[in-house]
């Protein structure tokens, strides 16, 4: 019987890719700029995965999600040679994953789930981020977890480990929420529960990954709602 | 402007003593032990400030909440020569400080105060203890903070100035909330405002203490619901 619920976040619980390209064409809008921004938003998030590779391999010391973001961002404004807009702009720009707008059945699916289940995010975004996520969209998360309370990145399984510990639960106990296998395998090897939310639309239109549970994951559902209705 | 509020959670959002009484009268009954169970629960808080001592003074590393309650509560049981209970009932009875109740005007003040601030657990209580207290009792925090997740116990300042890096705000954007004068002083060294909060009860009938705000608080009041009409 899991008695946490854990939420991948960006994709499994909120748009990303839709949320930062609107945010893109507002700063472009607002600067005078011109780019393609839907590609800008997806060489955004392709910098992600790298980004924390020197974190997961203990050649940086843990530093936390808003920074590596912004990092990658300031590495795409100078490969589009973008260089006439002032901090203020540019760090608010870096917070457009903190705004990010909750998939359409989040909401009600995540306070359903709450009232028999602890329900917590476990997520490589840092607290600011997710706190000021949650209060952007309404996310009723009983406590927000992951990587920098953890001090790993998924799919490190200390991420996934002590985020069980801290909740004074076994692994077992635990159930990880993605729209991503990578993410339930890594959980699952842990001794995690896993359930799969498919979110076809997460990569936009061309989308060719986690279209399909790949592995024998405890649940595979279209929504939050889906995986309310199961666990009853 | 105070982004976020803060709280001191035992004492200042639940009555730690009454439902640590009920936890060891309700224990003592169904283990057929009679004790002065007040007189034991004032004990087993008496040794809460030097049981964090080790931690703060760095002669200990990092230790949570649940662990040293452990410590004390096996001190005691061992003082008062209770040695037939095994060991479930004994770990049940240390989690009584998961199950407190919130003193009557905490959740409609909480709730209140969230709808314009992030209202988060800035409590030496670890991160198990606070999900669970707050399941139990309805506290809708945005976040669960404190010791844990800085690493540090107040009133050590990193405990303070962490727990506000870690919401991405300045010390002078973050209000503490709390029932003791000391609490409030060691937030306001580091930057912090202070809101401090009357629980004249907190103690039992013969509080001498904390009785009345002893700095100048940038609020002092009754209720969680006098400062949400305070903050507005």
């Amino acid at each position: 019987m899991q008695r946490a619920l854990l939420f991948d976040v960006f994709g499994t619980v909120v748009d990303w890719r839709g949320g930062v390209i609107r945010e893109l064409q507002a700063f472009g809008a607002c600067h005078g700029i011109e780019a393609d921004w839907p590609a800008f938003a997806d060489d955004w998030r392709g910098l992600y995965q790298p980004s924390m590779e020197d974190v997961r391999s203990g050649r940086r010391p843990f530093t936390i999600l808003d920074t590596l973001h912004r990092e990658s961002l300031d590495t795409l404004l100078k490969r589009e040679g973008i260089a006439t807009v002032g901090e203020e702009a540019i760090d608010d720009l870096n917070r457009a994953w903190h705004r990010l707008d909750p998939w359409p059945d989040s909401v009600e699916g995540l306070t359903r789930l709450k009232r028999n289940h602890v329900i917590a995010s476990l997520s490589n975004g840092n607290i600011a981020l997710l706190v000021d996520m949650a209060k952007h969209g309404g996310l009723p998360w009983d406590a927000v977890l992951g990587a920098e309370t953890a001090g790993a990145y998924k799919p490190d399984p200390r991420a996934y480990l002590r985020t069980a510990e801290q909740l004074g639960l076994a692994p077992g106990e635990c159930m990880m929420v993605a729209a991503h296998n990578g993410d339930l395998e890594a959980a699952k090897s842990v001794g995690f529960k896993t359930a799969f939310i498919r979110r076809p639309g997460e990569h936009g239109p061309g989308q060719t990954i986690d279209l399909e549970p790949t592995g024998a994951w405890d649940f595979a559902g279209d929504s939050m709602i889906a995986l309310a209705d199961a666990l009853g």
